[in-house]
């Protein structure tokens, strides 16, 4: 029996037939919703290519990053890979076609990414990432309207202030810090590594990677319990106290995200209980556009991405994902096969409607058709009837309700809203 | 500046930015469509991984098939490709699960396929395809309602009768001609081949290509002439007639499919000016779920494909594409600094309220914020205004019709209704 790729996820309409295969109507679920709350924000979708060339994310984060990435040679020698986050298409894109587009730009994206790191059994190697980006704006208000975004996006989801929060920091803050204690900028990153891992480290492991670096890990330590926030966030804080947003966010310095490339705010979604990974991340990133275009384009930039993995993680610990079936309208019995012609342009009838209807394809017994349209959890059930004087009528079932009706045949689509 | 991969598409927000790259909003547009019509007639959605085993399409296809693959070796040393086509690993989700689903199985997926073809420039290396299939079920009823739903999305694409035809042919009734003439089973494929090339290939090549294998043009072009549909055909075509969608179908021996894995009635989409390419094709492929599944699982099954790059032309040339924007309900003006953050706290209320809410991040102009709510297309702008007692009210103005009305706040979102 043929086998799917290690890593790699099957899709199948629900009730799933095995633990080990994933549901396509819940995924389908958060692109509608992820879908919906972004263009409730003005956001407009794109979509670049699955493959692109290795040089643009080399480029970006450097040749150690090929060990992580599902990367090969085509069959035209070029050196590509399947992209492991979306920001360098994004940059990419709006590189080549910003002027086209009036400031700021507000587009999102539902990408599937790829990795592939040896030794890791059982661990993904793809998922499907909800990528909202804005461009041209260096205001604190932008990261406002981003951040109010993420916190729609998880509502809409039904998760509440209760159980979820966005931890707010910013890398100019931590610039700051280690400007005052350092002066070789060189180190900047490898601090700001040493910091990302502080809440996963060994205490004794951090504090001697930041004694190496010449820091101390009580002056550290010191710094994020202040949270003394910046400028720049203590505006965010204010906007979206005004949208009524405050308490789904804090000021945690803890939160510095492991990449090179961010300038300003970011910030990190997690569970309140704190028992998944973090639900999504983001943050300022002025100066890659500029990276990404050989210096041609200057825009400032932030953005943030939220995997479709850990987010069903917690959804379904949290009894929050609804259950799906066909969500059919109604199903055509068809008990008399003289009427079968008449029943399958009724069927044609209410699906030109805009209904959902499933019949059965060949002659069966009423008790089989019945059984079949309860597994499918229909809403209604209809028949043709022929009266007295040979005139149609349609026998309307609500299997919620259990009333009956019968309409005229012209009246079926309407007797299924 | 970086560049993407050749053959790959970008897909940008409409108004579009230049003619090399592709509408994302005409992409979701087809997707919605296709969803929508495929729910209708009770089709559920699955997907599966993009990269496969290599195995998978040879095991199908042969060893010749590796040629247009875009293929390659992992770093695990496994021979895998990008998908070419969708059943392969649909056949392979089915054959591991289908005893946990009811028959006929009705499933959809929206895959991006992909190939690479050598010395092909300009040509697309992917592409996005509907797919529908249908399992479990012999009778030609199976086909008609498989039939039905491709003509419906096409209709629901607002194409017509006059605008394209299926063109409907019967693998059986090529095997049955070809039996009647020749006692060489395993010269049929080869023959099928010719047939498939006939309207493309110069009369004098098809005419010698079929004389090698036994067979005369002539006889072959009194075959397609008569067509004479076999009892399958006859009964897909009054059970479409039943529906009222007779009109939409032709039977056309002309069409074969090339593939070798279809087994019954065969069918194709086009535009009925023959300006285009196939629009989908399809039919019935009863042998492949056992043949993947090494004889475990024997299903009949049948389905059809769509692609979006045909579909587009011909939907573009024919001026039945929308035109896209960001579709949103109403552009909020902050004229007075002094009600930024009330304004803040309204957009917040629209939004929630389900509105597509867009509003100057910074503070501008009122004729610059009007000119932005133009430029996107919006319906209705919105101020905030302070009443003489202090209360705030909500100016509404519906930018179609003209019309003005001041509304407590509480009832903005209905206004936008």
């Amino acid at each position: 029996m043929m086998e799917r790729l290690p890593g790699f996820r099957d899709f199948y309409p629900e009730p799933l037939p095995h633990k080990d295969v994933w549901s396509c109507d819940a995924r389908q679920y958060l692109f509608d919703t992820w879908r919906a709350t972004a263009r409730r924000y003005g956001f407009r979708e794109y979509d670049g290519p699955p493959l692109e060339p290795l040089e643009l994310y080399t480029l970006k984060s450097g040749d150690e990053i090929v060990g992580q990435l599902y990367n090969f040679t085509d069959k035209g020698e070029r050196a590509v890979a399947l992209r492991p986050e979306m920001t360098p298409t994004l940059a990419r894109m709006i590189a080549a076609h910003e002027r086209n587009y009036k400031k700021p730009i507000k587009w999102f994206a539902l990408p599937q990414l790829f990795r592939y790191e040896r030794q890791q059994k059982g661990r993904l190697r793809e998922h499907f990432q909800f990528n909202c980006d804005l461009f041209g704006e260096n205001d604190p208000a932008a990261d406002a309207e981003l951040i109010a975004l993420l916190i729609d996006v998880l509502r809409a989801l039904k998760l509440t202030a209760e159980e979820f929060v966005i931890r707010l920091s910013s890398r100019r803050a931590w610039a700051d810090f280690f400007a005052k204690r350092c002066a070789d900028e060189s180190k900047a990153y490898e601090f700001y590594q040493v910091i990302d891992k502080l809440e996963r480290d060994d205490e004794a492991v951090s504090r001697e990677k930041l004694a190496k670096l010449g820091f101390n890990l009580d002056d550290v330590r010191a710094f994020i319990a202040a949270s003394e926030p910046t400028a720049e966030l203590a505006a965010v804080l204010g906007n979206l106290a005004a949208r009524g947003l405050r308490e789904f966010v804090k000021i945690d310095y803890n939160v510095i995200r492991g990449l090179a490339y961010y300038t300003g705010v970011v910030f990190e979604a997690f569970d309140r209980k704190s028992e998944f990974r973090a639900i999504a991340g983001g943050g300022r990133y002025d100066n890659l556009v500029k990276l990404i275009s050989g210096g041609k384009v200057d825009l400032p930039a932030l953005g943030f991405g939220m995997g479709d993995v850990v987010l069903l993680e917690l959804l379904k610990s949290r009894g929050l994902l609804p259950k799906f079936d066909a969500a059919l309208d109604a199903f055509v019995m068809i008990e008399d096969e003289t009427l079968r012609a008449d029943s399958l342009r009724l069927v044609q009838t209410l699906r030109e409607s805009g209904r959902a209807v499933d019949y059965a394809l060949l002659p069966a017994k009423s008790d089989k058709q019945f059984k079949r349209a309860q597994e499918l959890n229909v809403r209604h059930t209809v028949r043709l009837e022929r009266a007295a004087d040979g005139a149609l009528a349609v026998r309307v079932k609500n299997l919620r309700t259990r009333e009956e009706k019968t309409v005229a045949v012209s009246d079926a689509p309407a007797a299924l809203a």
